[in-house]
């Protein structure tokens, strides 16, 4: 009996044709147990039809609710999705899979194979009657003004929002158009109105998140972004660091870096710190002990980044908190 | 006959086991007058069922509409709310009054007790069928998917946006999920894509607002605040003073303030100014006469605040259509 | 047979007293062909109401396809407007016309004439039922209540949102909410959830845009803009220069520019330049050359703007890629 890396049994949007456009999937399953192992090994890998009778069997079989019974009660076509392993994504479904193992905080970010998921994602206008290919949404437009409703086109986008498919526990999300599906908001995460989470990227919470958790950047517990702050990318236009923030950091109102932090940093409001800034290390009597760039500090903690404002220098000393970095400046003197 | 501090009848949401979620008080009241105090004296204190007869009573008792025809007509429970003081909150519907009162530019933001708030306000899935419990929600998404329809959530918070419930007259609102119930939105304001007003916030108008209006925070007559321009907020991560802004003030583009301006303020795109920032003072002859902290010069009208571009000066010099900064300054030499 | 410059047949929104709020038309003409025009020569300059039977004999009398079967089978009434010239606008209908015109990518902004657009426009609450009139809404939203309904507010405002008339084919754009109807966005555009455009702005396309486009502003091919970043404007707040962006520029995340840059011009992160900031430019061997302001610099190519992260100084320098700026400074010794 192989392992299975995960399953889920879910819904499917269509379009007239049939292509599938999106998968729900209420409970993922992630490196099933032994006993759900064995009721899973008729199932063919990857996505499939399932039948009620399948569903209700594997049920039955597992000894453990594997279907809701929402599921089964909803009277549509089921489709099961059975990941032996985490390999590159061969369809749609399994790209759903993914995103929802991510959400339903099964999984971190950067720890998925994502490799193709953007092949098999279609760019779809998403709106108030679901999902619909772009080229279909012109007739979609029409018929629906032509029967006097209004049709509410919300992104055109091959992600759509997360909460259309979970909600996590514990959070606060004041505008869910800018969490996309495959986000990690941890128990305790709010995101105000400027806050926003990408796909694979991650508030573990709890986090008040004011600003932008890019692609692959992952925000550790305690730590707040303020507004408009920007954690660099790697996806375009930034650099080719993963930025990762750790805990208790405070990254300031309009504020960047493009550099991994470790615990107990602070950035201050309007400064924006990339792999390539020239920064001045100071140590906790205030005298400049290194000049490096904002790599070389990268990973560290207890570090407070400011320009001073009388003479635009860009400076590193050690967090008011801790005197671990200082020890560390001295080393290396 | 004692004063009642404000009074309103509206209709609510509920959950299936008749908890309120929301309310709706198309025509809140702030300290009613004598003929209406006598019609509401038979009322409690608080939040209480009101029937259609009651209503009718009220009318005519008072001589005046108090319960507008239109709630009448809408065939649902009915309630009221009668608060005899400004206190704490004591229940959602309260909360719901006094965010009610904001928006219709019946009180200014800090003039509200608003204690205890948080504590009565369910965070709730904000969606196109309404409000509705977060632990609910996973089958109403079901549910909908099951009868092949969408149900877009738009946010998980504790507060709805504000124009659901109130659209004060003369204001653009460019993105109406960017405004919460409880802003203050005088007349002539325009909040662009970018703006944001949080509860207990106000943009006094006429004012463009591009910038975001942090909780506590008053932006004057004639005041702009350029694209992700940033009032610095107590709530979280920000300071402890409490930001304002006066009239005909200037915050550019992606610039800041985490101190109080007065009038005919201008702060540079891009510069962030906070209460421990260092800032030189500059005299109209181009000399500087002092060095002070943000928070100095905080509540002072006729300040520019500019970084200097070729030696990173951060520097406060008259603005100028005004000499009254400047003067001041000599006082203190 | 006179010239036309434009011409659509669509339908239109109307209030309760038939006043129009907004109009819809799929197939937008720019400057028709002569066997259109002569079709079109009976029809009235300006907009007019379209019998079913006009429609038809204007297929059949220009020979193609003017009037959409799909339009025809609407069952609704459909309205006209013929262009002779692109003169200010007389009526809601033209102003649509000429926003329809922009986002179908048959103009470019700021070739066509606006003037008078705005007192056209009705500051109109777009909802989950359409538009409506902002006097209207407190109304419906009872009504909504009264039939346990929700009727979601999405913005108050003078311009609809792009996407819920033309989705132009080869974008993405994550949140509709940020792209008003006269925006331009070329094929290959990708607007992420920090980026807004416009109406009469563009995206030529190939992009990706994570920052602001603001009215009036082009931004050229292969040209990125980071999160937050900001094009200064005209409309309030901003300066009287029209910025443009050429091809194959960065600007940095919560970076900005107040000045037109040419090709492969880079901005890092979190630095705003104006038309004002004086600049030291220096050579390729790191001489400072001269000092400019920054409109001195407008619309140059190659140039990379930093700010000294030990000095405080904005300079640019030549872009890597190219030696075109550094020739051009010497120049002017």
């Amino acid at each position: 009996m192989t392992d299975i890396f995960a399953f889920a049994v879910g819904v499917t949007s269509t379009n007239g044709s049939g292509v599938v456009l999106d998968c729900f999937f209420p409970h993922p399953i992630l490196k099933p147990k032994a006993e759900v192992l064995s009721a899973l090994s008729n199932l063919p890998q990857g996505a499939s039809a399932l039948t009620a009778e399948q569903a209700e069997s594997l049920n039955s079989a597992a000894g453990a609710t594997i279907v809701p019974q929402s599921l089964l009660d909803m009277d549509q076509p089921l489709i099961s999705v059975r990941l032996d392993s985490d390999a590159p994504s061969n369809s749609i479904e399994e790209v759903y899979l993914k995103l929802h193992l991510l959400s339903h905080r099964l999984c971190l970010p950067n720890t998925l194979n994502l490799d193709g998921i953007f092949g098999h994602l279609p760019n779809l206008a998403w709106t108030s009657a679901g999902p619909i290919e772009v080229n279909e949404l012109p007739a979609a437009l029409m018929n629906a003004r032509a029967q006097g409703l209004n049709l509410e086109v919300f992104s055109v986008d091959k992600f759509p929002k997360m909460v259309n498919y979970v909600v996590p526990t514990g959070v606060r999300i004041a505008d869910a158009s800018r969490i996309r599906l495959g986000a990690y908001l941890g128990e305790g995460t709010t995101v105000m109105h400027e806050g926003f989470v990408n796909f694979n990227a991650a508030a573990i919470g709890p986090n008040m998140i004011e600003g932008r958790i890019s692609q692959g950047v992952i925000v550790g517990a305690g730590t707040d972004l303020g507004g408009s702050s920007s954690t660099m990318g790697t996806l375009s236009g930034g650099g080719n660091i993963i930025v990762s923030i750790g805990e208790n950091c405070l990254i300031g109102a309009n504020a960047g870096t493009g550099i991994p932090l470790g615990d107990r940093c602070t950035i201050e409001a309007g400064l924006y710190i990339t792999g390539g800034t020239p920064i001045a290390v100071f140590d906790e009597t205030g005298q400049q002990v290194r000049l490096v760039k904002g790599r070389d500090l990268a990973g560290n903690s207890d570090m407070l980044f400011i320009r001073n404002s009388q003479n635009g220098q860009v400076i590193c000393r050690t967090n008011r908190q801790a005197i671990e970095l200082n020890d560390a400046l001295h080393a290396h003197n």
